[in-house]
C-alpha cells in the first residue's frame, strides 16, 4: 500500500491474511512492515514477523484489531521454496538501512541456481562488503545483491530520477536471472517491479464499495475517507472482484508516491500474462504464486 | 535476557513494562527484540516497537498474552531526552545487519554534545560509510559509530576473543564521551557494558520463587523449568527484591552466552555506584534512569 494520508490497511489485510493457509497455501509464516509518520512528520518503521500461518497468527490478529495508520506498507505471506519453513529469518519483508533510511523488500519468484551460486561466491570471497543475507532464501540474497550494487555505485544518495533508473536496471538484471517480482519501499516511495504478475488499484474520490474475494467482507470507503485521500494497493492477484485493477506489464517498473505513479519504465514491447499463465510460470520454476 | 534454552520472558516483562508509564516515567515508547531458534537451530529476530507507553500498549499486551520463547532478548523503555517523543524511529533496540547477523542494541545514558557534533560531521562528510542513523537519538548515533569502526577495522568476522576485546575498547571510548550503558546481542551472545548502573542475575537449579518489585506478581521458577535451564537477566535496576542481583562495575564489560559469563574485562580499579548515585549521575547529564 502507498498513500497520501495515514491509512489503515485493515480491509486489504483481512483478505490477504486468509491466503496464508486459509483460502490459499502460503502458510510458512508472514511479515508486514508499516512506515508510519510521527507527529513531526518523521518516518518510522514497525515490523511484524511470524513463523505461524497468517490466517491463524496472534500477531495477525493484533494487526486486525488495533488498526495501524501508515503511509507505506509491505506485507508478504510465505510459501517456502528455498530455505527452511517456519523460520523467522526467512520471512519477508527483509529490511536494511540505506543512507539513513530503512528499506523494506518483498519478493515473489525464484532466482536461478546459477545466480544463487554466483552471488553466494561473492559473499564467500568478501566481495559483497555492505550487506549479507541473514536467512537462507534466494530472495534476501537478491535484495542484498541489489543493495550492494547500489552502495558500490553511489557513495551518497543520488537524485530520485537517477535512483529509480538504477533500481529499474538492477531489477531487469535480476529478472533475467530468475523469476523476479518485487516491492521495495523506503517509506517515502514504493517501487513495484513485475517479472510476471503484479496488479494495482488506486482508490480515490468518489469512493465506492469493495467486496473481498477471500472472505465475507465488504466496506464502503466513502464512509472512512475524505475527498483528498488517495490509496494505492499493489498485489500479486487482485483482492476484490468488483473493482478494476490495473496490470503492470512484464518487466515494467513503477514507483508510487502519495498514491500516484511518479516514475514508470515500460519495455518497448508490452506483454501481460493471464493469472493462469502467471501461476503456471511460477510453478514451472519451483516458485509459488 | 540470555539463556541456554528457549525461555519466555513474560515474568520479567510484566514488571519491566510497568516502568513505562506505570511505576516509572519511561513513557515515550518501547521496543523489544527476540532472537528465536527455528526447528533446525537457525536464529531469527522478531522485533516489536511501539510509540505508546509500554504499560498501556496493545503490542505489550500481545507479548504478555502470547509468550515468545527466545534465547536472547533486549527490551528498552524510552524516556525521551534527545530526539522527538513518540517517534518509532527513536525507539530502541536499534538493529543492523553485521556480516550476515542481526545485531540489536539498547543504550541507557546520554552522549556529550561534542561527541554528537563530531560524529554527525563524519556522516555529513561521507566518512561513516557503512551505517547511518535513521532517527534522531544520540543512542543510535553511538551504535552506528561503533559498527562503522567495527566494519572499517575488520573486513570479515574476527574470532570472538578479538571481537569482544574490540567492542570493549569501543564501549570504553563511548563511555569517555558520555554516559554509556549498553546491551548488544547478535542472538548468540549478549554483551553488557556498564557506564554507571547495570545488574544481572542468573537463575539456575535449584530454582526458587521470585516476587516482582513493580507489581503484585510472584512465580515459582521450579514449576516452569528443568534442572538444566540457565537464564540470565540484565537490568538497570533490579526487578525483584528477594533475589541477589550482581552489580557490574563501572566501565566493566561482560559477555554472556547460554546464561554464563564467557568474557569479562574489568578495569584495574573496580568502582560501584549506588542506585541513588546512578540516578543522580544520569539526571546531572540530562539522561534518565
Amino acid at each position: 500500500m502507498n498513500c497520501n494520508t495515514p491509512t489503515d490497511i485493515g480491509f486489504s489485510f483481512a483478505g490477504f491474511r486468509q491466503r496464508g493457509g486459509g483460502t490459499d497455501h502460503h502458510e510458512d509464516g508472514f511479515g508486514i512492515a508499516f512506515f508510519e509518520r510521527s507527529d513531526s512528520g518523521r518516518l518510522g518503521l514497525r515490523q511484524f514477523h511470524d513463523n505461524k500461518p497468517s490466517h491463524l497468527s496472534p500477531v495477525a490478529d493484533l494487526i486486525n484489531h488495533h488498526p495501524i495508520k501508515a503511509m507505506n506498507v509491505i506485507a508478504h505471506i510465505r510459501k517456502a521454496t528455498t530455505g527452511e519453513k517456519n523460520s523467522l529469518a526467512n520471512t519477508h519483508p527483509f529490511v536494511r538501512e540505506v543512507w539513513g533510511e530503512q528499506w523494506a523488500f518483498a519478493h515473489n519468484g525464484q532466482m536461478t541456481d546459477s545466480f544463487i551460486r554466483r552471488t553466494q561466491r561473492l559473499h564467500d570471497n568478501g566481495n559483497a562488503e555492505h550487506y549479507s543475507p541473514v536467512g537462507m532464501t534466494d530472495s534476501e540474497l537478491a535484495f542484498c545483491y541489489l543493495l550492494n550494487r547500489l552502495k558500490s555505485t553511489f557513495k551518497s544518495r543520488p537524485s530520485d530520477e537517477a535512483l529509480f533508473a538504477f533500481l529499474t536496471a538492477q531489477c531487469r538484471y535480476l529478472s533475467a536471472n530468475g523469476l523476479f517480482n518485487c516491492l521495495i519501499s523506503n517509506g517515502h516511495w514504493q517501487l513495484a517491479y513485475a517479472g510476471s504478475l503484479l496488479f494495482y488499484l488506486t482508490r480515490k474520490a468518489p469512493f465506492g464499495e469493495a467486496h473481498l474475494s477471500d472472505g465475507e467482507m465488504s466496506v464502503n470507503f466513502g464512509d472512512l475517507t475524505t475527498d483528498k485521500d488517495k490509496v494505492t494497493i499493489l498485489v500479486t492477484i487482485p483482492l476484490t472482484k468488483n473493482e478494476t485493477w490495473q496490470q503492470i506489464a512484464v518487466d515494467e517498473c513503477l514507483v508510487f508516491q502519495d498514491g500516484d505513479v511518479v516514475f514508470r519504465d515500460t519495455p518497448s514491447k508490452k506483454t501481460y500474462l493471464s493469472i493462469e499463465d502467471g501461476i503456471a510460470l511460477a510453478r514451472s520454476v519451483g516458485a509459488s504464486v
